[in-house]
């Protein structure tokens, strides 16, 4: 008897194995689930545009200005070196830096394409992770790849989401950036 | 007799797993085979460059001029919204939108450098693939890198190899993009 | 007694089975030794800046200058084609180029953000690798990601670490990047 669910056993882990191994063969499919990210946090991104005399407060400048394809600043181009804060309040101490920048790319509503990269130097948390991707601005919540990290944040990958926390025109714009991380190291 | 089979199937089965295992132990050297994407799909991009008064029908707009090093557009920057079709045709409806920009960078040929997103938001797929890498225009075909994905296409990784379909000076062209992704989630 | 050997080992190998499998249940949380690489070298990135008549020599050009935002040029945003050596000799032969672009981001010191490609076309090598991060000039070294290759370098992911090798003000530096790769394919 326990020869056979010696024999058993071995033969179920067999096809186990062959089924698990089968996946790596040719293209990765391995499983991902969603609601399960390996890390995530929230970070707030403050954005004050440089309006030509407020050095000290301003974080970001515009370097090329829109083009006049549509009335939504298509094409303006603005570089930025953000703090990163973990309530929505823009005085709390800074836990991050992103350090990147952004465009506007539509002719018919406001959007923009961002890649930057946040910059950890705290206690908590060395290293970086570097972020691309679309910000649809006219979802309630948009999605950006983040494709690469460094030091502790090594190897990461996941995804940054994207939510508008306050926009106050031009100059000041806040959003809520939940960054979950699916492969870490 | 059964007995020496359960054992010997057993450690066969020890003998895999070692050697499946060891390659995890350090770096990953996973085999990906370049012929078997887990999914693929072909897209053409046009892009109508903004001439100044043709908003209607222009996609991208330049947001910085050639700077005279050289005689190919050295440093023009482009930020585009431009339309993918399923076949080579202006006017078939859109399934996606590329959103991004590509500048020129060689002294003596043309040569662009591209960073985009494709969105997605049909029934068919809704979500973005983030692209980025080097278009090298003189070689028949040549490869960019999927960097990471978000929606459908969660956490996915791959080539997009880019050819040229038509070239109508600087008003006008139009890229045969083939998506092929090797880790699909 | 054979039969509870059998028995055991199987178990066992279950128990491993279930141990190595959990880990890609949800998110990735492999074992990458950031001292083993699975492909590792060491390239010289060196950068000539245009200055508006030095068309032979220079090998980057300003697209967007500074905008006034604290001394330490943020918004310049540079376009460049460099040549990568394999020691620090400029004239030494370039065996790969270095195409894409970097742009200073801080009010109150110089630090850069790239995103870059390696293009090899040589009889070592075919193919590119996709870079981008944060170079933090003030530190001894620094991190970027590698998010992706292609040809030789197909599916590549790793780290690209950048020590600053001379800066001889706007005009000339040069940059050791030891690239490391650990996903390989």
């Amino acid at each position: 008897m326990r020869n056979m669910l010696a024999h058993k056993s071995c033969f179920l882990l067999l096809l186990l194995f062959l089924l698990f191994t089968s996946q790596f063969s040719s293209a990765t499919k391995k499983t991902l689930n969603k609601d399960k990210p390996c890390k995530r946090f929230v970070l707030y991104f403050h954005d004050i545009l440089f309006g030509g005399s407020d050095v000290a407060n301003a974080t970001s400048a515009a370097v090329a200005n829109e083009t006049g394809l549509g009335n939504f600043k298509f094409g303006k181009l603005i570089v930025f070196d953000d703090p990163m804060t973990k309530d929505n309040h823009l005085l709390s101490p800074a836990v991050a830096r992103a350090q990147g920048f952004y465009f506007y790319d539509m002719k018919n509503d406001y959007n923009s394409w961002f890649a930057y990269t946040l910059v950890f130097n705290s206690t908590e948390h060395k290293g970086t992770l570097n972020i691309m991707g679309v910000d649809i601005m006219a979802a309630q919540t948009r999605d950006l790849s983040i494709v690469g990290g460094t030091g502790d944040f090594f190897m990461a990958r996941g995804i940054a989401t994207f939510v508008t926390d306050t926009f106050q025109g031009a100059k000041y714009f806040r959003l809520k950036m939940d960054i979950k991380l699916y492969e870490c190291y």
